[in-house]
């Protein structure tokens, strides 16, 4: 999420009013751009899925061809009017924001030398991680900012928590293949693992599942042990967020009480207002 | 949860008198009418479950038949009853409660001239939701109040928590795509975002698990990153319901301010000094 | 968990002996006492389970029968020497304990007239649940009592969000009967609600899973608010949680500080000490 | 995690620089020894896993037994070296470290006159817990020590809900055998408290699943009260991190009381005012 410093350009009016069309939306044109903007990404992301499908990709073919080339000849547009509206061009360019615009570009213009591959797909699904900057802009994202926040605030807690996770599931699965070692799905220690995560996550795909008493046994310890397990990054993140629920800076200057919620106008403890 | 502003009935005395029976329960004839809608429902919505079941179907189809007459009859009584009871027919009729009656019975009347199809079923399911009203009168959902209102007040943080969540799983759904591309399972991007939405929510049916080993990869890797987002639902609501916990009896005289800590001395809105 | 008034005998001191061993475990003998019969009744539940083997019971037939024998005329003594032993022998013998002792031994005794059936089963399992006394007097409980006090304290909460999710698995399973319906696994309604159960709770099997697309867009949806719906008890609990971990009843003379913890002798906020 | 009372050298010069690399890393030539010993960890761990995979261990037989030779050896020089440079040698030799390093070395020794077997692979396996060493080193595990903190303080707790669940799970287990005995996956006892567990800890691998309506209608049940038991160590869990969220670098000046709440004044213990 950056920040705007040096974006904005001073030099001629258009440029000024096309800056506050595109970067924000307290204008009418700002708001009708969010939202074709908006309807053009989830457009998109929904033609690339489509044509993932055999029988629809036969069936529209030439349809998602037209339309991939207008909504791309569109965000070309768009990238090129963002680059000539900011002031500190490079800044935008080599932003997160600017690199996503990039790449969700570059398959189009690649697929007309080169042939298409399944691998330009993830570049051009990135468009959707744009959703962001419009929400961004709507002033809806204050919540989400939060809970970003929050785990922000205890990620190297839940760091540790993984390290401990993969571990602990590297040293169950090896023990699981000297249990069930050979029998179909542990095969090897690496599938052993794959099964010791499948398990401790309690997704339980079922694809793996232990066969003799002895792998059974051990399974039901380990899914004990995950069940308890999975308390602790709630538990992580549950305190993280409880305490970014009270703002921190602010304090009353007559009795010292930081317990002070948002909405608060008067302190609750001693009653002076607060500024 | 409507209000029952001008809902009251004031012209008559039978009209007031079953206006409490039908809409209290602090009578015991109120309460026996309760208890009978109670078992109507239950019955009602066990009738078209069974319904469902081929060879129960066809061993009590009559028997169904008739009950479901009955009942419709008696909801239609008591639908009508209700409509003329109330002082202000409109605002019944347009209420949560109004629509789900009104809905509940339209199958039933529709399936006298038109063939019964079993698209009529949801509706007549929507009969349950009239559960709610009964408990509601019961005096039993304080509690659900408070679950409902913690939910409410966190819904924006959930909406984008969904939304990242959604965004999330395309994405790994698409990249996926790439890795299993056209195996069982994976032949399409939309096949892909579901296994995703199976995996990362760790229901994990197993129709659909990676095959290859860079696919069960990728899945670990997936796993343990929803292993760990499961606790940002549970951090949010369970933050926004220990904050629920206050008084809800307190309020202040003055501004009418009802969001007051326990430990509160002052009104954190106006300043006043609670009792 | 009872209370042991009116239990306490009086009148010899043997009695009063006996009456002590086994009811606390304050006694070396006590101790003994504690622990021989949690290998019994551990013992006792083992054998119950390994008779449910075929192969083990047609190898080990005669041994688990003498066992059993041996076992159920130990349990036999220690009932009759908890009737003798107690003053009021009705108030233990309609106690929860009691019950569950008389309960546990009745199978044993009806096999000696009637052919034995798996249904005695359940019953003899029973046995399992005595662990909780001996545990209870081996002073481990404190913690246990704590956890069982919360969930009681919330559990109309629990109950009322259990009938949601029952009313939203009824309506859930009855759209899905709908959109895949005669699909197997979607034979019938109570099959698709079963279907629903299994995914909202994150269990799923993958017995029954989605077929259709729109089945699987279905339950995507159906997934997404599963996980979501999964912070709810989780959030309740928590915050009942937190609470009993203050002593609700101490309160500052001085300042009425509320928050004040167990192994507090002095006020936080004050520093008076606390009585 | 030990305390190094009497494990420093105070003899020679080198010893104690010896002593500075190996454990401590506040020297470049520690933070090195600190990453190669990392590497090869993990290096000797990915081997490990490779070997077991047969269509890699027939291709790369020999790099992997040389690589093994390598590491082993290296990990050998430095167990020596540990021992060389401590002080009270006993010590370290009995510390939990101490037997993990010689423990993850006996099986190269022992496969060097012994015929290898896949036994061997687990102990092999411990050097990966060595990780959490150096990350201890490296001012990393403070967070760590939290949650294991948390969790020692809830394991009593956890133990008791780890009993209760296992006795529950016994007896549904038991319970589903009656009703769905000697179908497959439930064949005996011990066979349905698989089922149980996979069910109640949501895992559901789907190897086995009710057949009958009865059976499904009890697993329905299981499941829900399952969705709700989930709650329980989460609960405890949550509860003890917001406890351990105190300022751990607070102390009382008088008493040395460590547990002080980031809004105390005064000093829980004592009563002295804090700083």
């Amino acid at each position: 999420m950056e920040r705007e410093h040096n974006l904005i350009p001073e030099d001629t009016l258009w440029k000024r009013f096309l800056y506050r069309v595109i970067n924000r939306s307290d204008t009418r044109l700002g708001k009708l751009f969010d939202i074709v903007l908006l309807i053009l990404i989830l457009v998109s992301t929904l033609i690339i899925m489509m044509e993932s499908v055999p029988w629809l990709d036969k069936k529209f073919h030439i349809t998602f061809l037209v339309l991939e080339w207008v909504i791309s000849l569109l965000f070309t547009i768009e990238y090129t009017m963002r680059i000539a509206v900011v002031k500190n061009k490079r800044q935008y360019i080599f932003s997160f924001f600017g690199i996503i615009d990039f790449l969700s570009l570059v398959p189009f213009y690649l697929s007309l030398f080169f042939p298409v591959t399944k691998y330009f797909l993830i570049f051009r699904m990135l468009r959707m991680l744009r959703i962001f900057r419009i929400f961004n802009l709507m002033d809806f994202m204050n919540d989400g900012y939060l809970i970003v926040k929050a785990l922000k605030n205890s990620s190297r807690k839940i760091y540790i928590f993984l390290l401990f996770l993969i571990i602990f599931s590297v040293i169950v699965g090896s023990m699981m293949f000297m249990v069930e070692g050979g029998r179909p799905g542990f095969e090897s220690i690496p599938q052993s693992i794959y099964w010791a995560v499948v398990t401790v996550t309690t997704v339980g795909y079922g694809d793996v599942s232990p066969i003799t008493p002895l792998g059974k046994f051990f399974a039901v310890i380990l899914m004990l042990a995950g069940y308890s397990i999975i308390a602790v990054p709630t538990g992580i993140v549950t305190a993280e967020m409880r305490n970014k629920r009270q703002n921190l800076e602010k304090i009353c200057d007559r009795c010292g009480n930081e317990d002070i919620d948002d909405d608060a106008r008067y302190c609750k403890q001693c009653g002076k207002k607060l500024a």
